[in-house]
Order: structure tokens, then C-alpha cells, then sequence
């Protein structure tokens, strides 16, 4: 069968990716675009990319509009998804790249975003380790998911299967991230700039202020963690429009060796295909990942510092939101997991 | 008097920079540049921003070509100076911008460089702490300095203070740095070809393989550092020419309080021009600091970390090379120590 | 069928945008990829971002290794394919990404080129007016084929329609072209150093010695050019890996409208999926093109200059180089034109 | 004597630069720094790389606040000067670096900005040929000064000595420049968003509407044009924060030979410091520029084609705009004309 879908926030970054990879998807048909100050217009005013969706124009978001699709993307500010989801009952699978379905501690919602908490749905990090089983158990057949934030994803992905395995402790981590701006979105704030941002590298967030810390520590308290979890995080934004490299250092626990740390992720993604540890002495680089759904990882064991270093490249609206988005689809709807969905970057 | 200057390496980026603002400095003439294969060709053939130098001739890079100047400037690859200051007996001051004189350490020197191992110089970092005075103090009259490798000394001067204060614990640092290429020199290698940095983050040395490691430990040693120093150090190579901001992080060592550590940095750097601690909320940007011989430091205390982190911005090439060599050249002459030397970046 | 395929030159930039397109493609099977100083090294180690394709090994490139296929790919540096293209006689489609086959004339060969000359094959740009036909009439059923310079098609699909229908003069032409990097291939040449195009503008070639200036002309020539070509031709490199915008202007010919004038090129791409021209006060960015096979033209009649001014994006890599050869490919073999390309770019 | 200086604008870009460059010259004070929006912060929140003028906060712009002041640098968006100009007459020297008062023609105002007129004051490009003099001469003593568009004067200084000597034809000019997103200034629009602009050339003010055009052709024909001036100029966004590269083409007159076109420009800027010819087969790029007050040129003479090709290379903030305003002030005052400029640019 050919499912309908809706796409929200389609004039802005994420949704304009969800809508690239959805285009070549052969069991969707893009129904319906919308937007909010954007409504009335072409869609591909707005993304001249997508050329082979200069037939639809963009419509005001509203639950009526979404309404009557089986599939809905919400690609909408954090803290706007909320009023839309408890009307979109009748829609057989609502993806919500927003935070606002993401968090299960109302706690954790009240202190790094505010306002109207909302239930957690299925999280879409298909590859995470949660327990024993992975995340994409949990994804099959589910009907509303809450796609990941990209900068959480990516260092938990980085460290999951260390803690799960018990061989890094996470009361003593450290992720610092190279960021490109596109995962700030179309926001209009002086500090986005071309000017600014070209010829920069620009901290953000420093401190533990930054909202996608509480998300990595649920990710990784399911992949197993006790106690406490600790982790300092800080986001640098450098000039590359897309791309996230995450360098994540926890530290050794016990007198494990190399080779069962090494093994601990290599158990963790052996299998997978848009997860890939890369062969020893190996690092990844955002350029091979760009457009891709996939992350590629570096491990290293520093004896002298007793620490695990851990190096992520993903493509932020790809891997990072928009292509996690779709491989949660199509594993929820029962689909080849990877429909729609390269492997393969476009580098250089 | 005016002091007269060769530089060699003039071809290169390091070389570039010192010529660049010692064309500007009011009491040296620039006699005599020289270079390797580039030997007999016009200085401004490679390097064609210095339009004020174009009457100089590259002159090849011999112990005799050097000698009989009463400064000279060694911008040479790693290992390759010891066998220039050996001979350059009549020169009043040497100043090796490669790593030849660094290290105090010849266990240190075989384990990260090797080849023949070189006495330290007076080490070119003028803010440094070092126990109860300032590394400036140990740089009056020297004939013979040693500049810093970029890296080390963004890291050093960021966790100088702390360690010297004993309010971070020097065995649980972790440093990620983004870097501009123009730091790895104007090397043809393939990895630092524009079609591979452009759009993309690349992560090298990681793991503890990076030379600046044991320079950075030596820094820390004579600011005070007891027992280990344990530091995971990763350098990311990012689109942008210069700059490097270096992202550091080290756990709180009892129970100081915020103020308390903050002040740490504001004793050390509170009189300094060219080290300089924004305030409390603030980050740096390595877009200010670019052909400055400035650093700007930002600090958070992160207590659901339990970690302090500093982030600091300063461009490579001028305060990481030849702004700090410079800079120690003043003092050591008894010159004004920011002679020639601009605490204004250019920007955007 | 599956048509058995050679990549040749697999290690460089054209090769790499080859089999990007070719793993995709599901009438091809990807077989063999060689090299020249790389062979015996896994093809992934020089393109990693082609995931997919990681069980392959670089061979030598020999005419005995390329021999055998049903498709052979060349993509070599200028000047190289020839001593290959003699012996593939019993390769069915051998196509050529170098310039070796693509110009008629032996003068301008020796002129811009020089070395051995050869015959030209059919032209790997479908959509080029050629007189009353297009160019893909002459590609159905070619066995070998010529991809075209990135450079030289870009200007050629801009003014054929103008030239072919009498309205601009093609005695009075002007190119700009801001080009990113990876059109230059992987050479390790010090002007190609990140440092050196980072933040900057870099013009080459002026003058008129650019080599695909007779190119261009003789395309010109094909849509139906009378009298003197004369074509001012400048790129200039850019701070961006892929992408090509030429700004192209000439001067208009008698009294005809603007009306006529649009109607030129939308007489020769109305019909088109892979050029397209833009409606009317819209101009293209090379963003919207990455990695797609798509050509975005804009185009303005500037009265008080008297000129025709056509800005094109396309990406290098693929419309102008991997893509177009594929699409010529697609064409020869009777498949469906836009198998394996894509028509959207990835954007931002 | 030491003159009083006020800058309103000081918040954006050519506000930033004038001060940067201000701060290091020892005739004036900067004793007022003005803006809009920011009135009431610190000018360093705003820029943050002018280290050394921490203690400097930012008024409003009002008239009252900027009179009282020898000197005062108007860096206001275009048609926001007038109203401050008239009020300004106890000010001994004014300088508008915004267009109301660059253009002599009521007319050329009126099609390409619209709004009140106000006259023309002494235009601030002192190298351009003026007939048989240079703007220079018309500088000496001024108290009015209008400060060029970047785009305009890189372009008039590129073909001015050739109109004036007669060697090209000004009815047929092309110039296609490649421009950073700092000369837009610092506005809130979503096409200098830096996701927008990485790894993208986006064209502009394609077809003759760019408001340079007139101030153009008001300097040839200051210098010398007579009959038509045909101009097409297209500006091309490309990602580097500062710098314009112009290539300019005209055609050739009568049958002028290479050494007489080339001794135009000899003759026009041999003499000066801070507009520099390269020698033949030499063409500059922007990187070497940056932060200076020097424009570089390369030129070649294309027979083929018919034309003369002059590429100019400057920072369209610098030499563009402050460098400028700054020299014309040196030059007004009787101050060394050089003085607080530099000839060298930042680079790599």
C-alpha cells in the first residue's frame, strides 16, 4: 500500500530532509506540506532544492489539515508539537521530530525546556542498545515516535554500548561537538549569520545548560547505567552548514582490556548497517556522512589519560533527525529498514 | 637601537606571521629571510600578502646565512632546528618557533618526537603561572627562547590557574580542540586539501598520540601540579584558516566554591593584556581573536559534572606562534612587552 | 540485464561521484574499480564515504583489467585515456570523463591540450541544442561517448539557446565562474591547500588559456553559432568543495523582445528534467544542486548594458561530470534517462 | 593636535572596521560610539573583537550627541545619513561611508534608491584617475566626504585608467564579482544565514538593478568616458566572511597594442601605495588582502576574445569602505595619507 503523509515545519531544515528522503520513498505519497508565517506559498520557495516537489504548496498547520493522513511528521519548534499530538488521534503513526515526546522525567522537562509536559513516545534510535535488546525492538509497530535530538543521538550512540557492557563509567564523561549551524534551524538570531559563523568556531551552551544532556542520560540509563551519570557536554558551532562530530571520553572502569573494550562496541554494532565502528586506528570525518543515514565511529583506548575516547561523525538532518525519523517509519510500519535511506555520503 | 632580524622558514605560515608583524615593529629591521626548496626566489612569491616586503629575496637556510644577525627566528619543521642553534653561538637571540627546545624531558622528547634530544629554552608563554611567579619573569634578558606549540599553550594557559590554585585535579583533564589547517603548516598532504576540510570536521591524533601532550604536562608541572596529570587530548581539524578554541574540562577537586574558582583565573590573568577571562556567561569566539595576539577565556563551573570548563579562543598563528615568540622577544630585549603586537582581532 | 562495469581513475574525485552513482544504479553491477599509484589498497581507504562499496579493492588501471566489462569508465587525468581507449575494443560503452575525445578539431587540441590527438566521440550533454535536434539524439546508441568539461558544459547549456535562436552574439561573450576546489581532482598543489582557499576568492586561468574555452566553442558551434566565437572566460575558485555558478552574459542581436528572448530557453528546456530554467526574477545558488544531476538557470535581459545575462549552478561532480556521463549512459543503453540520479539537491 | 572622533553605526560591520582601524591611530580620540537598537550596551557585546575599547558604550544616534566632535564617521544603512548631515555643521569633517551622498545625479538616485536627494560631497577613493589628476587632489582640505560602495569602487578602480587612456571601450563592460556576506551588513535575512551561504555562491541584483551601477559610471566618467557607458554587473554571495574579487572585461579600442594597455594602468597606479598592479601573468586573490588597505590587480589582455581582463582583489571592509574613509580623513587632515593603515593583509 502507498501511505499518505503530512509533513509540518516543511519551510525549515528538518523538514525539508524529512521531504528529500520521502520524495525517492516508494511507499509514500507527500500529501501535504505545511507551514506557519510561510502558508500559501510554494514549498519550493522555500526549499529550491526539492525539485521534484515544485507541485505543492504549503498550508497552515493546523490539526485539520494534518488530520485524514496516515503518517504525520511534525518538524515544529520544541514545545509546539504538544498541541497538535492530541488531536492527531486518528492518524495511524505520528512522528514528532521535536523534543517534546522525548523525555520520560517530568523533571528533567521542567528543568532544561519548561512549560506543558507530554508523555514520552517510542524514541528513534533504532541501533541503541536498551538493556540487553535494542531500541528498534521497540519501535515495531509503534504509532507515535519521537524522533531523536541530533546532538543526543550522536553521543549516545558514541557511549551506549561501553556502559551497556560496564566497561566505562558514566559518572566521568566528556563530549565536546562540532557542530554546523543547520541544526539551530531557520531562526533568524544574529549569532547564526554567515558573517559570524564563517572563519569561527563558536561555543554554545557551555556549562550543562545545553537540552539535550537529560535526553543522552535517559539513552544511556536504559542502555544500563547505575548510579550516577555524569557528563559534561559543550556544542561548538563551525563553519560547515551540516555535519556533527562528536569526540566523547568517559572513563575506563576496572582493569578491563583493550580488546573487551573494543568488543563492547564492536558486539554493540557489528551488525548493523548505518551504525559502523571503524577498524582500529580509524576516525571518522563529517564529510563522509553528509546526505547519508549513517555514523561512523572511532575508538581509541588512552592508557596514559584511563580514558575511552569515542568519535562520531553523523549529518545532522540526516542520521541526526530526518533519516532516523524514516528508518523509525519504516521499521514501525513493518517496511525494509532502510527504504529511502543511503549508506553512502556525498563527499566532497 | 634597532636589532637586525633573520627569520627562516620564511616561506611557511609560521615564518609568514612573524614577518607579517615584526614589518610593523618599530626597532627591528628585517634583514635576511630564507627558506629550503623556495631558496632564490622573492619572499613575496610565496608569501604575496606582505606587500610591504617585497624587496626581499628568499636566501637559503645555512648556519652562515643566519649567523651575524642579532636575532633570529627559527620557523623550521619539527627537528630540524638543533642543527642551526648549535652553531648560531653569535647570534644575541634565538628563538626556535619548533618544538627542538621545549621539552625539559628527554624521555618525553623520544616517546613523542625522537631524533636527537635538545636542551629546553626559556619557554615563550609570558602569562603562564608558574608556581607563585609568571613564566614572563623567566623570559627578562634570555638569549635563547623556545616557542609554543599552538595547541599546548591554548590548553596550558587554560588550566594553568586552576592547577595552580589546587582547585582542579591535573589527573582528570580532557581538552578537545577545534584547529584551523594553516597549524599544520603548508604541508602537501592530501588530507589537508581544501576539497577535504571544506564542509567537514576531522578529528587526528586521537588517543594520546599528539605531541603537544607532554609540553602541556610540563606547563601544568611548573604551575604546580602534584602527583599525575592524566589528560585526553583531541585536536579536530575544522573549515576555517586560523584559530584554535580549545574546550577543557577538569574535575572540581573538595569542595571550593564557585567563587572560589573563578578566582583562580581572575589572580592569574586579572592584569593581563593578551589573557583575558571574559566575564561570568560570556564564551569566546575564535572570530575575535584572529591576527591578535589575544586569548579569550571563558569559564563555567558545571556542578552536575562536577567539572570546571574553560573554553578558550586564540588564533594559531599569532598568540599560538609567532605573536607569543614576539611578544617574548620584547621582554627578553626589555622591550614593551606588546610592542608591535594587536590585542584587536579582525573581524568578521 | 546487469552491465558488468570498470571505474578507472577510482581514487580521485570524478571517480568517487562515479560510483556514488553507480551503487545506486540497478542495471549495473559494479565489478571492478583501479588506480594508479593506489592499487592493491581497499577502495574505501581513498573514498570513505562510499560505505557500500567497502569489499572493493583498487586494481592497476591496465588496459587487460579494464577489457572484459560491458561498460568501461574512464577518469583519468587529461591526456591519459587514449593509450587506454585504443585497446577496449571489445568493451561495448567506454566513456571518458577526460578530455581526450572531446574536441573535433586537432588545433585546438594542439593549441590548449596538446600530446596525442583523438577522435571525438558523441558528446556527453543530452540536453545541448545541436541545430534543430538535442545532443542526446546523437548519444542513443553511442558506444562511445565523451563527458564534457564541468567548466565547458556549464556555459555551453547557458548560451546554446541563445545562440542557436539568433538572439545573443556569440562574438561578444563573457564567463564568470566561481568553482569550488574538487574540480581540480585530488592534486597535491600548494594553491589547493585548505589554508589557501579558505576565506578567499582565487581567480586562474585568465585571459583566454583556460582549456575549455574551444570546448565551449565548438558547442556553440553545434547549436548552430555563424561568424566569429569570441568568449571571455574567468573562473575563479571559491571557498565550497563542489559546485559551479557561471554568470554568463551577452550581448542581445537587433530588436528582439524579452519576450522573445525568455522564449529561447524556454523553447530548448521547457521540456527538460535536468536543466531548468527558473521562472522569471529568480536567479540559482550552487546549494540547491549538490549532488544532484540538476542544472538551475536564471535568466535577466539587462537593457541599459544591451546584454543577456544567465547565471547557471550546477554541481561539478555530477551534472557535470559523474552524473552527465550516466546519464549519457542511460541514453546509449536505451534506459530510462534519470535512472540513478537524482533531481533535488542536498541542501542547506 | 589630537582630533575628537564620534562613529554612529558602530554596532554593524563598517562600524566595527572604522574603529578597528581608529584605535591604532594617534591623531584621534574615539570619543563617542553610536547605534540604533544597541543604545545603552557596551560596544564590546557588539564587537567583541575590539579588545581595547572594553570601556566604550554605545549612545543613541542623534544629532546632539554627534556634534561637538572634529570629526564624525556616519556608518548609517543607506538614506538614514541625510537627516544626520545637515544638522552637523559644527562638525569640521563629516564622512559618510552610506550612499546619500555619493551620487552627483538626482536622476541615478531617484531610479536606484529613491528618497530624499542630498548632494554629492567629495568622493573617498583617492587613487582614481580624475582626468589628467586623482581623486586625491580633490580629498585636500575637504570637510564632506562620501566614503564609495565596495563593489563600486573595486570595479572603478579596475577600468578607470583604462577608459581615461582610451584603451578599452566603456559601452562594453562586464564585471562579475565574488563577495562576502559582510558587505550586506549585519541583517536579520534568512539568505545570510550562515546554512544558507556555506557551501553555496548565491548571485544578486542580477540584470542591471545593483545601486552601483550609477556610482560606476559617475567614476569613468569623472575619469575621462565619453559617449555611453554600458555596464553588466553581477555580484555573486560567496562563503568567505569578507573580501571582493572583481573581474572586469572590456573590450579593447582601436588597435592598441599589449604595452600600451598595460602602461595605462602602469601610469595610473605605479606610484601608489595602496593600489598595486602584479606584474604580468600575476592575479590576485582576496586572501591576501584581508584586513588591508591595499587592493591588488592583475591584468591580461585575451586577443581571442577582444577584451582586457582586470581582476581586482580587495576587503571590501577595509579598502572597501574604512580603509578608505580612514585615508580620505588622512588625506582632508594633511596626515600622513598611510597613517593607522596597513599595506600587508592577515593571511593565510
Amino acid at each position: 500500500m502507498t501511505y499518505s503523509v503530512a509533513v509540518s515545519g516543511a519551510s525549515g531544515y528538518a523538514g525539508g530532509e524529512l521531504l528529500r528522503l520521502l520524495a525517492d520513498h516508494p511507499d509514500v505519497e507527500i500529501r501535504t506540506v505545511t507551514a506557519h508565517s510561510n502558508a500559501g506559498q510554494p514549498l519550493i520557495a522555500h526549499q529550491p532544492h526539492l525539485r521534484s516537489l515544485a507541485h505543492l504548496t504549503l498550508q497552515e498547520t493546523t490539526p485539520e489539515i494534518l488530520s485524514g493522513h496516515d503518517i504525520v511528521f511534525l518538524a515544529l519548534p520544541h514545545g509546539q508539537s504538544g498541541q497538535y499530538t492530541d488531536a492527531l488521534t486518528d492518524v495511524k503513526l505520528v512522528i514528532d521530530c521535536g523534543a517534546d515526546h522525548r523525555l520520560t522525567g517530568k523533571d528533567d522537562w521542567d528543568a532544561f525546556y519548561g512549560g506543558d509536559f507530554h508523555e514520552a513516545w517510542s524514541y528513534g534510535v533504532p541501533e541503541l542498545p536498551v538493556g540487553a535488546k535494542k531500541q528498534r525492538d521497540l519501535l515495531v509497530g509503534a504509532d507515535r515516535i519521537a524522533a531523536p535530538g541530533c546532538n543526543a543521538s550522536t553521543v549516545s550512540l558514541s557511549l551506549a554500548p561501553g556502559v551497556a557492557a560496564g566497561v566505562i563509567d558514566p559518572s566521568d564523561i566528556v563530549s565536546v561537538l562540532a557542530v554546523g549551524p543547520s541544526g539551530a534551524g531557520k531562526s533568524l538570531k544574529p549569532n547564526l549569520l554567515a558573517s559570524e559563523i564563517l572563519g569561527s568556531a563558536n561555543p554554545y551552551a557551555v556549562g550543562g545548560s545545553h537540552r539535550h544532556i537529560p535526553e543522552i542520560s535517559q539513552a544511556l540509563r536504559a542502555a544500563g547505567a547505575t548510579g550516577d551519570i555524569r557528563l559534561s557536554f559543550t556544542p561548538v558551532l563551525v563553519p560547515m552548514a551540516r555535519g556533527i562530530l562528536a569526540t566523547s571520553t568517559a572513563r575506563i572502569v576496572g582493569d578491563v582490556t583493550d580488546a573487551q573494550i573494543r568488543a563492547a562496541w564492536e558486539d554493540a554494532y557489528g551488525d548493523e548497517t548505518f551504525v559502523q565502528l571503524l577498524p582500529e586506528g580509524q576516525m571518522p570525518r563529517t564529510a563522509d556522512v553528509i546526505g547519508a543515514n549513517t555514523a561512523l565511529m572511532g575508538l581509541a583506548v588512552d592508557r596514559a589519560a584511563g580514558r575511552v575516547v569515542v568519535v562520531t561523525a553523523l549529518d545532522n538532518l540526516t542520521k541526526g533527525t530526518a533519516g532516523a525519523a524514516i528508518q523509525s517509519m519504516n521499521i514501525a510500519l513493518g517496511l525494509p529498514e532502510g527504504r529511502a535511506l543511503s549508506v553512502n555520503g556525498v563527499a566532497p
